[in-house]
């Protein structure tokens, strides 16, 4: 039933391109894949135990197999391998077997439980012996889906691994993807593990990191759009730490005691979504710059609007100074009060205009990476299509 | 019928406290006095001459009282006093006797057209000997309403002159004012003047400038605010220049572009003005220091929502942020894209705080004035009540 050779996978992050906050009071908003990938490596091992390695957060642990075996009982697995919600009973179980006190929410407990939910609900009694070792290009807690991007490498993974899904195989030297049903199973599965690690998730950054490109949100409803072009950006962390809780909190009050202001801001942010969505589905057969200066627009329109209702930081507004100075256009992405912000490179734009702006972005003690959104969701890789970082730091050692 | 001794007159400027191009779509503007004042000294002369004096802009002018008799035939003047707009033969009279070119829209054939106007419509036959001499600290040009301060300080002191209007009396160290129907009627000659001035006036400044205090100003309907507070300000001139007919039009151009987005932007602007005016007014019963972090959070909205529909400047962004890091809060004033700010002082602010601010402020080439806003509007004064420098600026020479 289980392959029996090494497997390459990665998920990309996610970041709202826009109606971040609004969305809370169901406007629209949009997220988009960011090429930030999280990296999977899974091969089968022969000494009956299972392994996994998350060098990011200096994470090793390995469990006999017959040990994970007894814990089965606890665990309701559905005959048709549909996914099954976490229950508090099943969790508690795995915090014991794993060690980790009954409150915990370390990355390394939440990623840890995480992958044991999943192994056991996925693999069941197939129990294959594993290794797996997952490292990430994503900061994690940056708002950038980085929880998400590892339930879908850990569910794609397994799944193909106990063959529920097919081996996308390993020789091209592309990414795979699989096929709709099977993405549509590894999302779901991923969502399993969100709600491990997060308790009560929208699904939306699990939905972006298996399908990539652009997906709708509004209400709950998620909606991937049929096709975006990818767009190149920067992506800067401000690192200035900042609770999400408060900052929607912030927002809600400021609802309560300006409505009549702030309700038409929302209104506008969920314009905004709108119109960057069909400037968006227009650009995959029209690539003419006049869209690209419309999503500057949008952009800075937004990025207004996201002070208005409280979510700026000084940090962002010496951001937007920093990119405006080299007639570049940024804002806010996630819950803002800080965090991380996206800065839209038109294609015209030099790179040594980039160069310069990064630069100076990181005299501001900024984090920059260089990257595109609205890339490939999920994918299979073989070896030899993966660079030569990514393979090293995928080395379990 | 006329008087025979000198008068004092003065007049405020006005800001626009909110609503500044969302007025343009039938929204809620208030504008308020601005306590840079026009001074007038008015006094009776002997040698059958009409004399002005306009130091501000080095404009003397005297013209023979026959001379000026000789005009009144081409002037409708109403048997009751009424105001009447002026004509294009009137001003096409007016600009030959005063020897302007047909299309001179310069600073000193405005006032001085607008002086004639009022002197023949107000004065008829009564023609008196006068010497008028003007001085302001209003800047002109930049939207603070100095013509119609202008305006109101001559319409004001030759009604008194000509006794169709009471005399205030000099003997009081306080300011005088006249009683309501009289301020009206000077508030309706004034913007006669105005007329002359820019063809086509809203009427609002000449009322600010009348009446004093706040005026909400909606779809052509200009209506004083009973009562309110009068709050200390820094007002600064960027002196950037602009174009308000450029501006007016881009907002029209971004609201027909992008109609979803922009419309409830300027809907969140009205709820800013009336959320503001309803403050103003619980501030008359109630001067708690809430009130104040209310205008300062309004102020901060209102500013970003004249970035997004696209009247910022980097010089008015540049002038948030030096407020703004010695906690003080501002907003562009009137039409934008440069020209003037606001910054509201809360009376907890330390006046070394304030002296700090202004000096960052001139040193980054702004002009800064503190002052008020809502104080008095058109006023007589004794010579005593007034500042020497004042005096000093009102010797005719």
């Amino acid at each position: 039933m289980t392959i029996d050779r090494e497997i390459f996978v990665s998920a990309p992050g996610k970041v709202i391109l826009h109606g971040e906050h609004a969305v809370v009071h169901g406007k629209v908003a949009l997220a988009v894949s960011l090429n930030l990938r999280t990296f999977l490596r899974m091969r089968p091992c022969s000494n009956d135990t299972v392994l996994i390695n998350l060098p990011n957060i200096n994470t090793k642990r390995s469990w006999g197999i017959s040990d994970l075996q007894s814990l089965l009982p606890a665990f309701q697995l559905d005959s048709a391998h549909e996914p099954t919600s976490p229950s508090p009973e099943s969790l508690h179980i795995l915090k014991t077997f794993a060690g980790f006190a009954e409150g915990s929410t370390d990355t390394e407990s939440l990623a840890v439980l995480a992958f044991l939910y999943l192994y056991l609900c996925i693999c069941g009694k197939d129990s294959p012996c594993i290794e797996m070792t997952v490292w990430s290009q994503l900061p994690t807690g940056a708002g950038l889906g980085s929880s998400a991007a590892y339930s879908v490498c850990v569910a794609a993974s397994l799944l193909t691994f106990c063959g529920r899904i097919a081996d996308p195989g390993n020789e091209s030297t592309e990414a795979s993807r699989w096929t709709k049903p099977e993405l549509d199973l590894i999302n779901r599965w991923a969502f399993q593990g969100e709600k491990v690690i997060h308790g009560n998730p929208s699904g939306v950054d699990n939905a972006v990191a298996t399908w990539g490109g652009v997906l709708r949100y509004q209400s709950g409803t998620i909606t991937p759009l049929d096709r975006v072009p990818k767009l190149q950006i920067v992506l800067t962390n401000t690192r200035v730490p900042r609770s999400t809780k408060i900052l929607v909190a912030g927002v809600k009050d400021k609802l309560l005691k300006f409505p009549s202001i702030m309700e038409p801001v929302l209104e506008s942010i969920d314009a905004v979504s709108q119109e960057c969505q069909r400037v968006l589905e227009d650009m995959v057969t029209d690539m003419s710059m006049d869209h690209y200066f419309v999503l500057e627009e949008l952009i800075d329109i937004n990025q207004h609007h996201l002070n208005v209702i409280g979510v700026g930081h000084p940090s962002l507004d010496k951001l937007c100074q920093v990119t405006a100075s080299h007639g570049l256009h940024s804002k806010l992405t996630g819950s803002g009060g800080g965090g991380c912000a996206i800065t839209l490179l038109r294609p015209d734009v030099d790179p040594t205009v980039v160069k310069a702006a990064k630069q100076e972005l990181t005299d501001c003690g900024f984090m920059c990476w260089e990257t595109i959104i609205g890339g490939l969701g999920v994918s299979a890789h073989s070896p030899s299509s993966l660079t030569d970082s990514v393979l090293e730091a995928l080395k379990s050692n």
